[in-house]
């Protein structure tokens, strides 16, 4: 609904606004990844013409300064909006200044002296959690931020069962989301409250953080969502929003604070994990134990790193059979960039190790990877993980599409390409937390207010179909408006493939509602009973008599104005039995590859993807969002890793960081979708998006063992490294 | 609620609002009262550095650029939103322009060349309608926009069984609402479709309005509503914003139109009048009937002159059994200035006719005037107009309350000043079309969202009291969203005393809504019957257990957020027996009056008004809206008259149109409230505010009758014509 006005630049995003009286905000970072603050002068900037406000730690004795997601952390917010006394990591914000123009900004921000005095700092969870490392916070000794463990059966037990065990250690690299917009927010602080402008996909959460901090109910916070270009999780919960809300409250001006990408990479970025994982496997194929240690990286700041732990702990077990598990997850603090929700949380780290021993047990028995994951996948309504919601897709039905659509008979095409498949699993789960109202108009138009963020994933489009749908109306006439909390209902968040299951949900209760008072009126008004009426494309007919919606409306109200406000607040699906997860999310990747020996390079001949998305409301969207996300996930397979040296990125832009570009997706493309209406959300819909990421590691790199013999352990599979495999591998 | 703000100055109006990018917008005006357009010139305008946009006539043709209020004429809508080939008043806007600055904005109109063929033209009803009279509009032969007629008994017969009748001619003059802000408007025309930001007190009839007259859906026109500073009906309906959507359509930039006082006043007025009214009664001062012709001056366009002419032969009535009526009312077309709205519409108008008479009869049969009151007023459940809502209110214990307060012992008092009393009436009704919701957030705050503009007369602090009753909040945990078509639920109109009696029923009803949703929520979470709850200060109280609104709320959504919507569409209200009008508003004035025999000048010594206002919400808002109202009246009968001359305003400006200033309040100045709960608004509450300004015109000439003998049938009563009467009455 919204594609015309995003080609052709007419949506506005954050950057693009322009609120009277605006100011420009940077931000002072620090050069050290851990030291203590000794002092900050500011005088010198103070004095540059132009500057209106210097912020540091020292504004914030009257605020509560610390933020995070303190429903996933036992412990208070660990976060400070700007540097308190130390530094955490390099990049760190130290101070910011609000200015008339960019340039004076700058000019105060090189005026700011800041006495460190650096301290010891730990990048990795093996360096955080050595003996003697410097400690991040004292609640967390060892710097073991958070602790989760799942266990089954007798993991010992199984491992005396199996006819062979594998034990292999896995790494995952730091990834920036490089959503296309880097974090812009715009914040005012005046007599009406707090008004922030921001690219979130958290209005309601940033808005109770912000509240929070300032100390005000969250009636006095308004946030207001334009257009987002992109999030895939960097954009969940507050970012720097309230750091530019304290700057706009000291410069007595609203602030606009636009990072770059260098400066958003310093900002949030997905967990690094080192994955320890042993499997225990019969003769048959038959998988009977699995014993796993997680080590997520989660940076300085807790953020939502505990409850990624714990999406990890369970993402590694996948769509498999296993009588036998032992898992424990761990968070670890380190002296880097705070790691955060990113497209399927924990997801892709788990998968990778899992899936690659998958096909490192198939080679060593001697199947097929195909056949390997057909002997052990959960049926329909089987256990995937302790106490969860029973299976509820075909994953049969989806293996099998792919091995078609592959025309898979080995691991090795007819025409000597390299093969690999592998699975993607995620336990999707949100509270039943959104609200939507549809009001009928008297024109006959129905406009919808849900706090969907619209992330460029097509919630407008969906959650219109949605309205149309329900309301029997053509989609033209159904609008969706922004967000804007002072107005728009309350959504928990647009992440978690919540919004089309759950929103979906809010929106679909809420036409309905609408409809029902429409039925209502009519009946009334044509005296008939509600059952002996139907709507047909903005009509009330009964009989051969027909009445506009909006005509109808229009005379209730004896005005010609009027409207009807439908309202969904999910009490329906509330009380539904209870699931946790919501539903299971499932994707499968498989891929066919050439690899140049020469150079170690790549490339892809063949992908396949394939989302089990319960019913797809709009195909076009399911399938650009499931290549998005595959393709997604081939930048952390094949290129993307943000690279530490000493405490530092040093890759921190778009040259050094190298994300997929068009020439680097697959020659042949295939995205299937399954449908078996087995979803919770609206006609039977799952939500999706996220599965599609989840494969691609595994897949490429079980398809260059199967291809070279080269097994690799550690991404992302650059030519340099996948060389120097093929090389060590040839070596006596 | 909203005092501190208005008092600050933190409270912005339209003026205050900066559109980012928007430009100054100027308005040529007709220097003719009527005259054919032969050519406009713009080119010379056009070149003018920093001018965007010269409109004229010619860029309306592809739209419907006529406006109106089409639902109370039987006839297309006839103001075009800029001149048309002819203009019918001097002031009518004939182009406009769009501006970087002012200045240029005012070079460019001084550089339009229009050439006019002045026509003959007719200023007063009795010009307009004499043989021969130019005629403003084909379908109103002899300029007669619209009559109404209303009949009882056999009026012949009534005055054939009288005992004196008496025949006399009233006139009223033209009047200017004076609310401090005049009209301001900033439209946008983009791809996000129409935006407006106007100081208006319809949004949503001006949202219909644009949207006809730009042929879209009133989806895609959005009006913002500020802070408004007064309107009292001159903000009724779309004024000056199609054109200033108009201007920023050519332009492709919002523009701003703020009017000078004199531009207001060539905007909208009230209805100029003259009643001739014969009314006969018996000996013992029993009225047996009246016969009367009303003449409104409506001006060059209908707007809602009709409404305005019907109210007028209605309100002519007063408060008094008349067993055989006859009255004609005439909304006639002259080429001044359009008359529309304004307080209490009608009126002062008849009223200060009728009232008049009262004491001429009373003098004539030796009756005191307040026991001529007396002996006519109706009861309880009489009729008051023909099948209208029989009087629903005690008019005697009004009028007793206001002769104990004057401790009123005859027409003179013992101090020799004069005295006069007056009765107002109103009819006020509006179709039952107010929508709004209620939030109740996580905080356990409640948000209001609903129509009604904040005009200044405190809708804010009423609404959000109803809201803190039925949720049984502290009222500062209540706030009112400001009116934002986007997003804010259908309103009819802020005006016809709607506001507290309709939208305040619908407020209340979206409360009761939520306060209804928070008793099932707890009800579900304690396993107890609703009925076993009790609500208190925010808190939910079963037996000595207690929760807070809003954790109770963060609880059922399970994420600490989360809202209860109430909402409330006056269901309730319209399964009601159906009242027309919907109440009878009453206002009773009283005066003791100094005249100053060698000026002429009338000093009022002591104002007593009294308001039948069913239930004081807030008794503070009332007595400052009824004084208000009164001293509002005491403009129009002591200082007050828009003045034409040969087709011409010549007082355009508050120094030559004198509005009453602090220093001409009564003396003494007391304010009754009558509350008898007997209203059909929330705890009985009837609207108010429109009644006071009725009593004052006949309450004040008759003081002047009784205390000199001098009867003057013409307002406003200045001491020039004062002077003039006592002159004549001395003459032999």
């Amino acid at each position: 609904m919204d594609g015309f006005d995003k080609v052709t630049g007419a949506a506005k995003f954050a950057v693009d606004l322009v609120i009277p009286g605006a100011v420009h905000g940077k931000i002072l970072r620090s050069p050290y990844p851990h030291a203590r603050i000794v002092s900050i002068h500011t005088t010198e900037a103070d004095r540059v013409p132009g500057v209106l406000a210097v912020l540091t730690g020292k504004d914030l004795s009257d605020i509560q300064p610390y933020f995070g997601r303190s429903e996933f952390l036992n412990a208070p917010p660990d976060h400070p909006i700007i540097a308190i006394d130390r530094v955490l990591y390099a990049g760190e914000p130290v101070a910011a200044v609000a200015a008339r123009d960019g340039a004076a900004a700058e000019e105060a921000l090189s005026k700011i002296e800041v006495e460190y005095e650096p301290l010891p700092a730990a990048s990795t969870v093996a360096e955080a959690t050595a003996p003697g490392a410097p400690q991040l916070h004292s609640f967390a000794s060892n710097n073991i931020c958070f602790h989760d463990h799942v266990e089954r059966g007798d993991v010992e037990n199984g491992f005396a069962e199996a006819d062979l065990i594998l034990e292999d250690t896995f790494e995952f690299p730091m990834v920036y989301h490089y959503s296309m917009e880097p974090h812009t927010t715009i914040a005012q602080f005046d007599s009406d409250g707090i008004t922030v402008w921001s690219s979130s996909a958290h209005p309601f959460i940033m808005r109770q953080q912000i509240a929070e901090i300032f100390r005000c109910p969250v009636f006095r916070v308004r946030v207001i969502i334009p257009f987002v270009g992109g999030a895939y999780g960097s954009k969940s919960g507050a970012k720097i929003d309230p750091l530019v809300v304290a700057l706009a409250r000291k410069a007595r001006r609203p602030v606009r604070v636009t990072q770059s990408v260098s400066e958003a990479m310093m900002t949030v970025r997905r967990h690094a994990a080192t994955c320890k994982i042993k499997t225990g496997v019969k003769k048959d194929g038959r998988l009977v134990a699995k014993r796993a240690e997680l080590f997520l990286n989660t940076g300085a700041y807790a953020e939502n790193g505990p409850i990624v732990t714990s999406k990890a702990m369970i993402r590694v077990l996948g769509p498999y059979r296993i009588p036998h598990i032992k898992i424990d997850a761990y968070c670890v603090y380190t002296h880097t960039v705070p790691a955060a929700s990113f497209r399927s949380i924990g997801a892709p780290q788990s998968a990778w190790a899992a899936e690659s021993q998958m096909d490192m047990m198939a080679e060593k028995l001697g199947i097929d990877p195909m056949e390997l994951r057909f002997k052990n996948l959960l049926k329909r309504g089987e256990e995937i993980r302790p106490k969860g919601t029973p299976l509820d897709a075909d994953l049969f039905e989806g293996l099998h599409k792919v091995k078609e659509a592959l025309r898979w008979d080995g691991p090795i095409s007819r025409d000597g390409k390299g093969r690999g498949v592998s699975f993607g699993v995620t336990d999707a789960g949100s509270p039943l937390a959104s609200i939507a109202t549809v009001h009928l108009d008297a024109d006959g138009n129905a406009v919808l207010l849900c706090g969907t963020s619209e992330i460029g994933q097509g919630a407008r489009t969906i959650m219109s179909q949605i309205v149309a749908e329900e309301l029997c109306l053509p989609l033209e006439r159904v609008t969706m408006r922004p967000t804007d909390t002072m107005y728009t209902p309350y959504d928990r968040s647009t992440g978690s493939s919540r919004s089309t299951t759950v929103m979906g949900r809010a929106v679909q209760e809420a036409a309905q509602d609408a409809r029902e008072q429409l039925l209502r009126i009519a009946s009334r008004s044509f005296e008939i009973p509600p059952q002996q009426i139907r709507l047909d494309d903005g009509n009330v007919l009964v009989g051969d008599r027909k009445i506009s919606y909006g005509e109808l409306i229009g005379r209730h109200f004896a005005t010609g104005g009027g409207e009807v406000i439908g309202r969904g607040s999910l009490e329906k699906m509330r009380s539904e039995p209870a699931r946790n997860p919501l539903f299971w999310e499932i994707g499968i990747g498989a891929v066919e590859i050439d690899v140049d020996e020469e150079t170690g390079r790549i490339g892809i001949a063949k992908y396949v993807t394939a989302a089990d998305v319960g019913k797809a409301i709009n195909p076009m969207q399911c399938e650009g969002q499931d290549e998005g996300s595959a393709m997604m996930g081939v930048g952390h397979t094949l290129y993307e890793s943000i690279i530490y040296d000493n405490g530092q990125i040093v890759n921190p832009n778009l040259i050094d960081y190298r994300v997929p570009a068009f020439e680097d997706t697959p020659k042949e493309f295939e995205c299937i979708l399954v449908e078996n209406g087995d979803g919770p959300g609206p006609y039977g819909a799952k939500g999706m998006g996220e599965a599609g990421i989840i494969p691609p590691a595994a897949a490429i790199a079980n398809a260059l063992a199967w291809k070279t013999g080269a097994r690799i352990k550690e991404l992302p599979l650059t030519p340099e490294r996948v060389w120097r495999a093929l090389r060590d591998k040839r070596k006596p």
